[in-house]
């Protein structure tokens, strides 16, 4: 199954745009749902760690736990979406990593010397790190997923909002993870705009180039 | 100007994929590479706080510079790339939060009592969070910048490698900037690929989708 809608890299990633209010009629199927994950897991992370977990919330169940948490500001886009994919990062990844290059190694991938090499470069700065790094770590790879997931939707015929306002201390918990090994990142409300509803939201602009450029 | 020469949506995102050695004869204009940061500074923030800072590196005296202070691993990116992209976060971007917002009313792009509630609502939650809290802000939003314009470079006919092995301690005030307003997040080396040297390099694999996805 391949659903991409609009092709058009131009008008997916240059007319992106934060959607608040979704069409309440338009629903997407889990099928789908999935198939973007699998199309934004294909975003780089450091060391290959793939340290994301996507937590897909499409029931009224499932909205209800959103709400105990969300900042009242981030209701609409919860009411409204067809899903809201939370993303998560695991502070855990790195465990995996040995297996994850010895595989490579296995598949003819990589070299086995060329596998000592990456283990002996990068598992001792994980196995040192404190915890605040995993967490900053996994955030960032988190990050990259969720540009990834807001410009896949687009290509599926979907509208985005990333959200990060709500209690990020309860988030983990509340949607069934353990909250020191996943660490909250942002959530992406997915569906089709609500043209009309929307109208009066607030086209945002951007500072220029040159303000936050420098060449060296 | 408009330089996309890959505007296939499927192409650019699914096949996009980290090298590691680019050919040093392909290099990009300045004009270029500021129209790429003008295209990924499209991407949403939190707030629309914008908290991003490019440091491009496209001569050898900056090259010089990264290699004080990037891991040996990642040289080969560094010494064949045509640019680099240094991201940074900025976590003064919420104190000029009022200006943006007010800027939107004047412009009447968003009612004086609207405006008055998101200032209402977030400033606060900005002027009380603490410097760490205020730095991974910065870096997620940086990170949603780097995942867009690693595709951005890619629709531009380019190839990238995204870098977070160098001692950030240092980067800031190596590139000129201060190290406590601006924190590094990634580097985006920009380049055509070397397609024979880098034929040995690993090509890499994701986790199946079900292990890293749930529904609710």
């Amino acid at each position: 199954m391949m659903t991409i809608r609009n092709n058009d890299f131009t008008d997916v990633v240059l007319n992106r745009h934060s959607v608040r209010y979704f069409d309440t009629e338009a629903k997407i199927s889990r099928e789908e749902l999935t198939e973007m994950i699998q199309q934004t897991i294909l975003a780089p992370s450091a060391c290959n760690l793939q340290p994301w977990k996507f937590v897909i919330i499409d029931t009224e169940e499932g909205k209800e736990k959103l709400r105990s948490f969300f900042l009242q500001f981030n209701l609409p886009q919860v009411d409204t979406a067809a899903a809201i994919v939370f993303i998560f990062g695991d502070t855990n990844a790195y465990k995996s990593y040995r297996d994850v290059w010895n595989k490579a190694a296995e598949e003819g991938r990589i070299s086995p010397e060329k596998r000592d090499e990456v283990l002996r470069t990068f598992l001792p700065l994980y196995e040192a790190a404190s915890y605040e790094g995993l967490v900053t770590d996994a955030k960032i790879g988190g990050s990259l997923a969720a540009m990834q997931l807001m410009l896949v939707a687009r290509a599926h015929g979907y509208d985005t909002n990333a959200i990060q306002g709500y209690n990020a201390k309860v988030a983990a918990e509340i949607l069934g993870l353990d909250p020191v090994r996943y660490v909250p990142t942002m959530a992406i409300a997915i569906g089709k705009e609500d043209v009309l509803k929307n109208k009066d939201t607030v086209k945002t602009t951007r500072y220029s180039v040159d303000d936050v450029t420098t060449f060296l």
